[in-house]
Parts: structure tokens; C-alpha cells; sequence
């Protein structure tokens, strides 16, 4: 392939991780080291400063910098959640005319990975020599054609000792149940970390993912049978759990940029449902948003592949990639190890990995043990180790 | 004063705090240390331990659990919200006579501090020797004659650690209002925590606190010229922000074993109430638990004082004191530094300390530097050193 000259792009979409600045560093620091790029730039805002041409000089973050991006959470450069739609594209292709964009890295999940076959689509009908590889992130970890996403072992962890603290709490002061809404509008992975250490918890953990249709008399019988068995019960839900109609259990009616409708308000639902229909108490946490930003549960193997993938995108790009998306491929035995490799945008771009139906137990409301193998390398931590509350009297 | 042989029995009521178990450490190893004390007691759940003769042997703790303990969330004797009711009383007379408990500590807030006060009365009144000191908890912080309540300073870490990082997010992707519920049902102390790092932010923060009666017009009035003065907003209300007529604005209906309306949903109805009536986009966070169990979160100095004001309680005891309160007297200049002494139960029991109106702007959706310089020692941290979105182009 031969050299091109010119500069690079990097762009966020979607909703950000505690790790996508990480990713960020990886290829800044990668396009520093290599010949070929000149100006590396940020789009502000993602595609809305693509196509309001305002493109950030990257160029003022210095090495000290470049090491607190690693543990600055949400998006350093801004992102969106604009759909492009088919009028966008040829002022994205101005765009990159106008700063000489030769390289364009688009870090995001599924419609994000969508955009990004797009772009390179068009640049290649157009004749225009751009290189394009997509980065991949996403705490849902629903991206198709890579073992698990940057950003997911953060959330993963986040939920995990979210879970583990709030089951010290509800074993504590068993007055009421404790529902815990966990984020992933489609895709269970984040609520079925919650259950990571459902068997050191000192109270009864339910878990109930978005994968299985949520049955309102089943979720009560199970609540009432777990909580008569020891007293305070710990319940996590996704936030898009949805009944046999398909409708939302915490429905709000609204809509995001993308057309999807906002899950929220699960837990709170669920909670009221209880307080109606049995005698026990019950209450909800939604930590929300919190889940995808908190630094002090960044998982350092997540931060760390998170820098990889960045640096790989760049580095795939200048050796004359594109069309690709970065792919982890993992091996958990004897010990995790983890690399990266392209898989061809096409085969990601809109696909949705759900959580295996196979990993879920029989009850419908907890995982096997298969998931605990797959996840707990990603979170780098083990379940922490409390004083549990004494038998003895 | 004459000595005292006999045993000591230690009880936790309220909520936990992810400091409480520090208390109980720093009691359990005054009391191994001095000679007079015999058995150490923990009450299993509360004063429900205490009637149901429910008494824990602690010397089942070896050194190495006690040191876990200062890092164990929620309560690792148990608690319960159990208001004792005037027949209550002579019962637990009777099980301390059973265990010949003569030192007895009740680590709790404002209820348990009046419940403390009637033990030592009725002690006193049957003539049966007993030393009854209270050991201040509560995140809430709203216990009287103490500079601050162990608990407070870790919970005020976790709100403006939790602020600091929604911020980035709000800013990052600023497509919403996020509306952040934090606990403190009639004291705005850890709602007000959640600012403290606001004039360092990338977006704007408001902070609405229960001192002041709530107006929906006024809030929607904030929100709206917050939002158009720059793009992406966080909002702060604690969970006991009423209105008008003393109406919850978050009202649930349910009321807890004290007879408190349980208050939730504060946030989630103020995310809806800016979607129903202006154009912008909200959405709701409510960590709510959380908030008191986070480890990653603890203080420092907050772990350092709870563990502190249970040995204070276990040597006064022993040193002839009773019905007292141990109370945190503190200084911020030059350095911060804290001491302990006694005040008087009588003086604590049912009292509520209020957030400062003075401290509080003009607006009422902020808070003062006087303020700052009050909580900033107790939370143990700066604002983190994130990596803001550059403004060039």
C-alpha cells in the first residue's frame, strides 16, 4: 500500500465510557509516532463537528495531558447522538476536503460502526483516498465480531461491586428489597455483572436481563419466595426489561436521536409493584449514568485494551487498512490474555450481540457460571472482602 | 468514679454509613484494652437484638477482621429502623440484666440519641448500674452539638465525586438535563456536597436543597437560562425537596418504622416535569444506597473519626461517664483538626441541625464558599484532575 500523506480524524458516538478517552490516547500517541500523519484533529461533538466543520488541533494536549485522558471519564472531545441521514454524507466528505482528512477513525457501538461502513463507502465511490477503521466501544458490549467492547469491563465492574456493597446494606438492615436498575437498553451483559458475586453476597440476589420476556406474577412469586428464605433481598433488572407485549417496563415514552425509545425507571416500577402486592418494603436505585463514568471503578484491564485498540486502529490505517473495525480476540486459559485484530465493518455495522440465553439459569433471575468465567478477567477485581454479618449468638 | 466489671454490649440503629463499622472497630479495641470490661456484646440487628435476647459474642473477631472492618460497608452487627415503644423499654432492661451488660453504646442519629437518653434514664431510674454513651452516625449529618456526624464526610465524597463525574458526561454529550437525587430527608448537607466542586465543572450546576420550599416554576425558570447559557446541565435536588404545601415532590406515600414519609423519585419527577414543559431533554440519576456503602468513596478522615469517636465512648464509660453523646470538635485553620468530647444526650435527642439558610445563594440553587471551606477538609479529596473539552477550534 502506498504511503499516505495527510491528516487524521478522530471522532466519538454515542454515549461515553470510562475508558473511551483511553482509546483516545492510544491513537493520538500512535499518529504522533508515525511519519505519515500530519495534524491529528478531534471532532468536536463527534459528527455534528464534522459537519459544522469544528475540528479540534489535538495538538495542545501535551504527554502529561495525554496521561490524565486515561482517567478522565465521559468523551474529552464531546460526542453526539446524531443519525446521519443520507444529506449528511457529502458534507462529511467536504469536511475531510477542506482539512485534507486522509484518515478517519470513528470510536463508537453499533450505529456508530454503521456511519463509519458509510463513510468508507462513500469515499471510496467518490475517489476520495481515505482510509477509514472503526474503534470500537460500548459498556452494553453488544458489538458483534469482538470477544467484549472497551468500556464494558468498567461497567461490568461498576455493576459487580455496586451490587456486592448494596448487598451489604440489604443483608444489614433487611427491612425492604433493593431493586437496582442496571444500564443496556437490549443486551443483558451489564445486569448479569451485577451477579458476579451473587454467591459470596450475604443476602439472595435476583437478576433479570432484557434478553428473557420479564413476567410480572413470576417476578413477585420469585421476590416473596427469596425473601421468606432470608430475610433483605437484592434485585438487579435492566433497564429495558419489557413484558409479553414488548412494552417497556419503566417506559417513559421518549424517543433518542436514533429513534429508540429511553428505558428508565425499571427499578422504581418494579419497587411500587412490590409495595402493592405483598407485604414486604421495597426500594430503587438507579445509579444510571453514574455507571458509565466512575473512575474509581475503572477497570484497569478495560483501560488498558482500551489504549490498544486506538493505538491498533491507527497503526492498522498508516499500514493501508480500511473498512475495518478493531476486534479483541481473548483466550482465558491458563491465564487472560488478549489481542487485536480487523474484522470488515460490514459485518458489524448494525448487528447486536445479545446476552447468551444459555449462560441465564433455569429460574430466569440469575447466571451460570460460564458468564462469571467470560467477565470476571474483564473487570480486573475480585469480590471484595468484607466482614460478613456473624451467625452465631 | 468506681469501676465497673462487667460486659459491654455495642447496637447500631438507622441506615448504615460506609464508616459505621469503623466506630464499632474503634470501640471493639478500646474495650480490649482496658481491663474493667468482660464480654464484648454486639446487638444483632439493632435493639431488636436487644429484645430478642440476640446478643453476638465479638471476641469472635481476630485482629486482622477488625482491620477489615474499617472496610466493610453497611453494618457488620446489623441494624433495624425500629422505633422502641414505652413497653418496650422494660425489656431491654431485662437483657442487659441477663448478660450483665453494664457498658452500653448505641452508635446511631437523631432517633437512636433519644432512645439512648430513655435507656439511661431508666437505668438510672431502676437503679441498675449502667454507662450509656451515644457514638454519632449519620450521613445526613443533621445530628446537633457535634461540628460534623461520622458518615457525613464519606457521603459528601461520594456526592461530589458523583457530581464531578456526571458533569464530564453532561458536558461530553450534552443533549440533556441530568438530574441527580441525593439522600438527606430534611437536611441539605450531603445535597449541597454534590457543589462543591461546581465553580470546576464543564457545564452548569444547580442544587436544590429541603431547607428552602421548592417552586417548579422558578426551577424550570433556572434550568432553562442555565441550559441556554451553555449547552448540557446537571441539577441537584435532594430527595426532600417539597413544595408550597409541604408536599413531597417526590412523594411515594409510604411512610418507614419512625413514621417518616419514605422519599424517592424527586429526581425522575423533576426530569419529567422539564419534559413535559420546556424543549429540553432530561433524564434522571438516582444512586440513592449507594450513597451510603461506597468504599471506593470512604473518607480518610472520616474512617479515622468514626473509628476515634468509638474509643472515646468506650473509655469515657469506663472512666465513670454516662449519658453522653461523644461530640467531633473541629478546627480548619490553619489545618484541619479534630478532637473529641462529650455533650450531654439530653441536648442531642431529637434535636435537627439544619443546613445554614446562610449558607445557601441568592438564587437557591447554590451554595456559598463558607460552605466549601466546612466540607472540603471532611470529604478527604480535591476535584479530580480531569481533562476538560478544549473551546478551540
Amino acid at each position: 500500500m502506498a504511503q499516505l500523506k495527510g491528516n487524521m480524524l478522530i471522532a466519538h458516538g454515542g454515549g461515553p465510557t470510562p475508558v473511551i478517552n483511553s482509546s483516545l490516547r492510544g491513537a493520538i500517541e500512535a499518529a504522533r509516532e508515525v511519519g505519515e500523519i500530519e495534524t491529528i484533529y478531534g471532532a468536536r461533538f463527534g459528527v455534528e463537528g464534522v459537519l459544522g466543520d469544528e475540528l479540534i488541533d489535538l495538538a495542545l494536549w501535551n504527554a502529561t495531558d495525554l496521561e490524565r485522558l486515561s482517567f478522565t471519564p465521559a468523551s474529552a472531545i464531546g460526542s453526539c447522538r446524531r443519525k446521519l441521514g443520507d444529506s449528511d454524507y457529502p458534507r462529511v466528505l467536504a469536511c475531510f476536503e477542506k482539512f485534507n482528512i486522509r484518515y478517519f477513525f470513528y470510536n463508537g457501538g453499533n450505529d456508530s460502526m454503521d456511519t463509519c461502513y458509510k463513510i468508507h463507502k462513500l469515499a471510496q465511490a467518490a475517489g476520495y483516498d481515505l482510509r477509514v477503521i472503526g474503534i470500537p466501544k460500548t459498556i452494553d458490549n453488544d458489538l458483534a465480531e469482538t470477544d467484549h467492547s472497551p468500556g464494558y469491563g468498567s461497567a461490568a465492574r461498576y455493576a459487580a461491586m455496586s451490587a456486592a456493597e448494596l448487598a451489604m446494606d440489604a443483608a444489614a438492615l433487611p427491612i425492604h428489597v433493593v431493586v437496582l436498575e442496571a444500564m443496556g437498553r437490549n443486551a443483558g451483559w451489564i445486569t448479569a455483572a451485577a451477579a458476579l458475586f451473587a454467591d459470596k453476597m450475604p443476602c439472595n440476589h435476583l437478576v433479570y436481563l432484557p434478553e428473557l420476556v420479564f413476567d410480572r406474577a413470576r417476578f413477585l412469586a420469585d421476590v416473596q419466595e427469596a425473601f421468606d428464605r432470608r430475610r433483605g433481598l437484592l434485585v438487579t433488572v435492566s433497564e429495558g426489561i419489557k413484558d409479553a407485549n414488548g412494552k417497556l417496563i419503566g417506559d417513559t415514552g421518549i424517543k433518542d436521536g436514533f429513534g429508540h425509545p429511553i428505558a428508565g425507571g425499571a427499578a422504581q416500577s418494579l419497587a411500587s409493584l412490590i409495595l402493592a402486592e405483598t407485604d414486604l418494603k421495597a426500594r430503587a436505585e438507579k445509579p444510571g449514568l453514574l455507571g458509565r463514568v466512575s473512575i474509581a471503578h475503572q477497570s484497569p484491564i478495560d483501560r488498558d485494551e482500551a489504549y490498544q485498540v486506538g493505538a491498533f486502529a491507527v497503526k492498522s490505517a498508516v499500514g493501508g487498512e480500511s473498512g475495518f473495525m478493531v476486534s479483541i480476540q481473548a483466550q482465558r486459559t491458563p491465564a487472560y490474555h488478549s489481542e487485536m485484530r480487523l474484522v470488515p465493518l460490514e459485518k458489524v455495522a448494525n448487528a447486536e450481540k445479545c446476552f447468551p440465553l444459555e449462560w441465564i439459569n433455569e429460574g430466569g433471575n440469575g447466571i451460570k457460571s460460564a458468564f462469571r468465567d467470560y467477565c470476571l478477567p474483564l473487570i480486573g477485581a475480585n469480590c471484595p472482602d468484607f466482614i460478613s454479618l456473624p451467625t452465631q449468638v
